[in-house]
């Protein structure tokens, strides 16, 4: 059974993850988006299983203690985390699985599963990315300011992926993931792990 | 300056390198096809340096003598192989180029040009193989075994790849090469070599 591959999406605040994801799920329906498991309370309209897996403190706290989680982080008194059993049931059925997360929570995964494929959103330049950061709201100079200088920390970590992709054009970058998940899938090690499998299966049979 | 990617192109005898490699150039018209120099005689319509470079035997030895060729072997009297120069213009011009090769000339190239991006082109079953090496000519069937012998033994060398490409059909074979080569263009290490390069040049003006 040949398995999926998790592909996790990260880069710089600003850089357009969300939108690149969304736009990506969109173009390839076979591709599974990783839900996130959270102890905020549901929104209208939004759905268990689909939007998020909705937790109490205690059901994540416990989650952690198993070590259930590929990553968690607490933002503003909630918990957010990656469950692991979703990931690997989904890879298990042979389907690929993407995550969009931010750069620190990337890192995190990719001490527990480093197997995974990691990609890098680069702004085409950093007056672009300035632009997308200021773009978003009415924040004054201090706060983009602010924001900026993370964002250029965060460009730095671009080293612990695999994958570096422009974000030039949503159109591009997406045919740039989904050329690499296809490579990926050609990758020499993966082919002979599968025909070993192969084998065993049928000295099994 | 992008410079761009040699790929390598090769698998077992009978796979279908030759249709693989002239759809994609078909498909891709911006890849360059690696020419090869060769000492036998020009046949009807072949141009130099489009067909092949035409060499005389006391050229080609030279070229051999002052490490001009990448790889070279000798077939039925006549010289053949593959001009380094022509190789490393075309990748300093931005253009990737495809050099088509049987799986001991990859070897050779391999070990002068391991930066390339060997891609190993696998047969969807030794089944199919033998099919596809039957099917070529009137050949008796000692001849047929001898060649899939050898081609079964070729098959081993797929360690040596990067990539395993299933051949079970042509559109899909050159779409899964021309992924393999956007991604390529996409790894982290190549995109902070041409940014280190940018910086360099930027600093220099």
């Amino acid at each position: 059974m040949k398995k999926g591959l998790l592909i996790v999406l990260s880069g710089p605040s600003g850089v357009g993850k969300g939108t690149v994801c969304s736009e990506l799920r969109h173009k390839q329906s076979d591709l599974v988006y990783s839900v996130s498991a959270t102890t905020r309370a549901p929104r209208t309209g939004e759905i268990d299983g689909i939007n998020y897996f909705f937790k109490t403190r205690e059901q994540f706290q416990e989650m952690i203690a198993n070590d259930a989680l590929l990553e968690h982080a607490e933002y503003v008194g909630n918990y957010y985390g990656t469950p692991r059993d979703f990931v690997e049931r989904t890879l298990e059925s042979g389907k690929d699985i993407i995550l969009e997360i931010e750069v620190q929570g990337a890192l995190k995964v990719k001490e527990k599963f480093p197997q995974g494929v990691f990609i890098f959103l680069v702004p085409p330049s950093l007056d672009v990315l300035k632009q997308r950061i200021t773009g978003r709201g009415t924040e004054n100079a201090d706060i983009i300011d602010h924001r900026m200088t993370v964002a250029v920390e965060e460009m730095n970590l671009i080293h612990y992926y695999d994958y570096a992709v422009v974000n030039d054009q949503i159109d591009a970058a997406c045919h740039r993931i989904q050329s690499i998940i296809v490579a990926e899938h050609c990758r020499r090690d993966r082919f002979i792990e599968e025909l070993e499998e192969v084998k065993e299966a049928s000295e099994k049979a």
